[in-house]
């Protein structure tokens, strides 16, 4: 099959957009798509799903393909922002030619629509060997009166939060939430619409909870304690580690001061520490205060 | 050498992204970048270089990232756009982790810089076995007044014109110029600023000047009739063929209706044919009519 086929059903299946998502005004077809803009700053992020580090094979296409959408949303939650459009990249190895192409496509313009944030253009290319690689790159929206919520900004006194259950993400055979999480964009909207400037920082938990609290300490130049006995486990996960270092939850996990609403969207949000003056991420058990900011799930050193 | 390891390095080298490019608010190291837009509309573009597909392996690692930046800012040059800034992912098998994967972070940095459209942010995952893969997703601004150039405006009537001198990009072993030349992005402004509204339709070459001018004719509902004794063949290319097929020239192609300027920005322009009611495109020799709309180079065959 050559380039040209496969971009025509691509172009087929995308002439209704502009009809669809009116802040769209050219689509697939053209050098660059053209998309309207309401405020003055745009959020953007990239992020690359590959066969076999991010996906087992023998995943079903819908669900790897919604992966590849949703894990960049993921991160525009993080931000507070709203989706516009999406880009996709995808290097196609022999076995991944044709009819699969085809339905590979389909599915990531079928997610990526879910969630507002169509598909405007994209670029395939094949590869004579190595794994299947998709690259979603998405436009989006700051909150209007929050603006862009990032990692900076947590403050000795703040209360740490979660969104939902974390551990165990990977499920058995590798089919689990880390496929069919739900971007937690409709939480932290409502997130931003409760607490404005009292929403201090916000992170998507990708590599795991200790990682991640790390990460947002040095970011914002404070230390995290996170309580033990606090962390909401996912049902069947057993161990406090598996929450710590799983990974792939993509639950929000912020930094903020005063009142915190109990449920945002429908998803529950508990307190699991608080921010303090110094450096590094804690997490705090009867026997004292152990650093965790080192574990957690490596996507690179795998 | 881990994920994290790497990361350090390009926020290293990225902390002064937001003094030196006033339009980032957030570059590399929160979840979304944050970018500032001064239009209500923005043009978007991604686009992947492969190992062993869009370059040879061997090729000196700088050449080889800024052909990485360059392509999507050649479309964007086909659009009339300003470049704002662009997302890099990568995908690194295992012998380009380490030391060689700051060498390429540097690169593709680099070459960001000098066309003002700093990486805010990127993606790194790696891979067991398989090609690099660079995916760089770019944003930019349409011209302010004659806003975004598509491929769907070309009228019969129109001349047709290419801007420089195109075949033979791939140069001897691989190393020529479609690893070297110039996104016309001040050409496609200066043509923009001077023409306005007669600009109608315009594209870069990159697969060659047959496929490229059968998908304007097509994407405007035209006939174009190229006239091969007016194509302006590069120093060294002997056959019209090779100006035909050879691909990767990186001009610009445009239909436009009145006066043209014969040099933009520097670059020379030439007239090549015109455009006329119809379907396809065909090349006019002293022998008669060809119809070259199939012959270039696919990408994807290949």
């Amino acid at each position: 099959m050559r380039e040209d086929d496969l971009l025509s059903h691509v172009y087929r299946r995308s002439s209704d957009l502009e009809r669809a998502f009116p802040w769209v005004e050219a689509g697939p077809g053209d050098d660059c798509a053209v998309v309207r803009v309401g405020q003055p700053r745009v959020l953007l992020k990239t992020d690359q799903l590959v066969e076999g580090r991010h996906f087992v094979p023998g995943t079903p296409v819908a669900m790897f393909a919604r992966k590849a959408v949703t894990r960049p949303l993921s991160d525009l939650a993080a931000a507070a922002g709203r989706p516009l459009a999406a880009l996709g990249a995808v290097v196609l190895p022999p076995a991944w030619r044709g009819e699969r192409a085809n339905e590979l496509f389909d599915a990531l313009a079928r997610t990526a629509r879910e969630f507002s944030c169509p598909l405007v253009g994209g670029d395939i290319a094949m590869a004579e060997h190595g794994p299947l690689v998709l690259t979603i790159s998405i436009v989006g929206e700051p909150h209007a009166t929050r603006g862009p919520v990032g990692r900076r900004g947590a403050l000795a006194g703040d209360g740490l939060y979660v969104t939902g259950r974390i551990g165990g993400s990977f499920g058995e055979g590798g089919l689990g939430r880390h496929l069919t999480f739900e971007p937690r964009l409709p939480e932290a909207r409502a997130l931003a619409d409760a607490l404005g400037e009292r929403l201090h920082a916000m992170m998507d938990l990708s590599d795991g909870l200790g990682i991640d609290a790390g990460r947002l300490a040095r970011a914002s130049g404070v230390r995290i304690e996170v309580d033990a006995s606090a962390i909401p486990l996912a049902p069947g996960v057993a161990g406090l580690e598996r929450a710590i270092r799983d990974g792939e939850d993509y639950e929000l996990l912020f930094a903020a001061c005063g009142e915190v609403p109990s449920v945002l969207a429908g998803t529950p949000v508990t307190r699991i520490g608080r921010v303090v003056a110094g450096s590094g991420a804690v997490l705090v058990t009867a026997g004292g205060a152990v650093e965790v900011s080192g574990q957690g799930w490596d996507h690179g050193a795998r």
